[in-house]
């Protein structure tokens, strides 16, 4: 709890759901790459957006139709507000696969809460927020939400909705190429294959531990090298234009491992130190290059902090 | 590295295999029941296993056979050793499911080593005794094998061969309920089903990450309420009499989870403390008497160091 403010500034970082082989049950905050929420408490008793900066106008500015608006509506709600809230947007996600929708729902329901009085902990925001952005992604995902509040690497169970955090990993560099092509989640997720073979299950499973106790270890060799993933990727795999030759190109330009961050298509790698994440960064956009593809390349570290207020 | 010895005792503990839900993935080794092992140098270029104490009779003593003399052998070969080794093997390990044969060829690879001067690391003997394990169980399974060296829980991958140590969980009690009834592991692997729900391998995929994370943030609750398994426990369950309503009454008295351990017929559960640990022992034993079936009951704790020299 704090003082309730009449204007506050939030951010709440873009993330990498899955992280390979933890399909549905993990994800990561990805540092300097998020929303940026403008809030100011308005006598009204409704959630207003009066702007959104850097979505080259192709997200709603219906309060009721936006993941912000909806999850601060949310929260207004949860907090018995007596007044409403005013928002501004600037969105700094390059494209598809980042958890753009669950940034804004967590930056719109953290930003709310501020306004007044932060009297909802963290972990009181997390389903709220969630539901907004399953409100118009259409599925209740908790892995991009609870990366972006919380920060770090979190275990989420999409069942239970338990989540834990586990932090950050200090030393892992993440390369993020998010090409020019719009992948509809929707459709990636149609992909993903009903069932799965047990060995593939259990190659998954043990990845996916690998890279909980890489965090836990604070180890990037077994956080890198755990990114494999044996049953989603194959079958988005060809969904994304070049993706063999991207993540080709990141692993024999010394990435640790490479894999589709989220539902994709941005694809990200990791590495140790932001030179070779430059290089890395170069050989990738070149891979989807000769797949006539543009792409944005973002060299970055995991957020620890998740969301927070920044002014 | 260290001084030759003349003679050693060795103590390798029992493990529980898959934890619940990480099948073939994670291992925990449990203090006090295990293999101990007096080995002693002979100056012909063999092991001989002199003595089995605490099997009924039921292990073989030809050191062919036995999965003790084959890993002692193994490493006899691997450091080029002048010299044999003699064997005593005591077992107290109360039946299956609890890795037996693991902690056996444990025992004798460490034994064997130590009495050679140590010239091998832990990481050295995994490969080698889990091979000897293979040979008699036929199968190459490495968490039990793992627990039983390095102690604690482990992420093992039965693909890449590699094992990740977390070390033990202070404050977990594990009760084990042991029923005098064989099952052997080849008929419990056969009933495991060959293709996985999509939803069934997130399911146990997030409860073996949060078992993981319970570890690392020595977490008994989270450790404890992840032992959920829903893909192997259904298949194993009816081969083990009375096993729903062990596990009823387990959870009934107390315990946080409870499940098969290994391919079974033992049964664990897990609480905070031996008071309550004595109470779901009680209640599991009486379920299984319902059941028509005699069980051995052992209230313990993880072992966090695995194999080590005790004499």
């Amino acid at each position: 709890m704090s003082a309730p403010r009449d204007a506050v500034t939030v951010f709440a970082p873009a993330s990498t759901g899955n992280i390979g082989p933890g399909f549905d049950v993990l994800g990561m905050a990805l540092a300097g790459l998020g929303d940026t929420v403008h809030a100011r408490r308005i006598p009204d008793r409704k959630v207003v957006i009066r702007e959104i900066r850097g979505d080259n106008g192709k997200l709603p500015t219906d309060a009721r139709k936006n993941t912000a608006g909806i999850a601060a509506s949310k929260v207004l709600k949860l907090l018995k507000a007596d007044a409403g809230v005013e928002l501004i947007l600037e969105k700094n996600i390059p494209g598809n696969g980042l958890g753009s929708s669950a940034a804004s729902a967590i930056a719109g329901g953290f930003a709310a809460n501020a306004l007044f009085g932060s009297r909802l902990s963290k972990a009181d925001l997390l389903l709220p927020c969630a539901a907004a952005e399953a409100s118009v992604s259409g599925g209740y995902f908790l892995d991009n939400a609870a990366a972006s509040l919380f920060g770090g690497v979190n275990v989420t169970n999409p069942e239970t909705r338990e989540v834990i955090s586990l932090g950050g990993l200090a030393g892992a560099v993440i390369v993020v190429a998010t090409p020019r092509y719009q992948l509809l989640t929707a459709r990636s997720r149609k992909v993903v294959p009903k069932r799965v073979p047990l060995a593939s299950m259990i190659a998954n499973c043990s990845r996916a531990c690998a890279i909980v106790a890489g965090v836990a270890k604070q180890d990037v060799g077994i956080f890198g090298r755990s990114i494999v993933d044996v049953v989603v990727e194959p079958a988005r795999a060809p969904l994304i234009p070049g993706f063999a030759a991207v993540k080709r190109a990141a692993l024999k330009a010394g990435a640790l491992g490479c894999s589709i961050s989220g539902a994709g298509s941005s694809v990200f790698a990791v590495t140790r130190d932001r030179e070779t994440g430059g290089r890395i960064g170069d050989a990738m956009k070149k891979a989807f290059a000769r797949a006539r593809l543009d792409s944005v390349i973002t060299v970055t570290t995991i957020d620890p902090d998740g969301a927070r207020l920044i002014g």
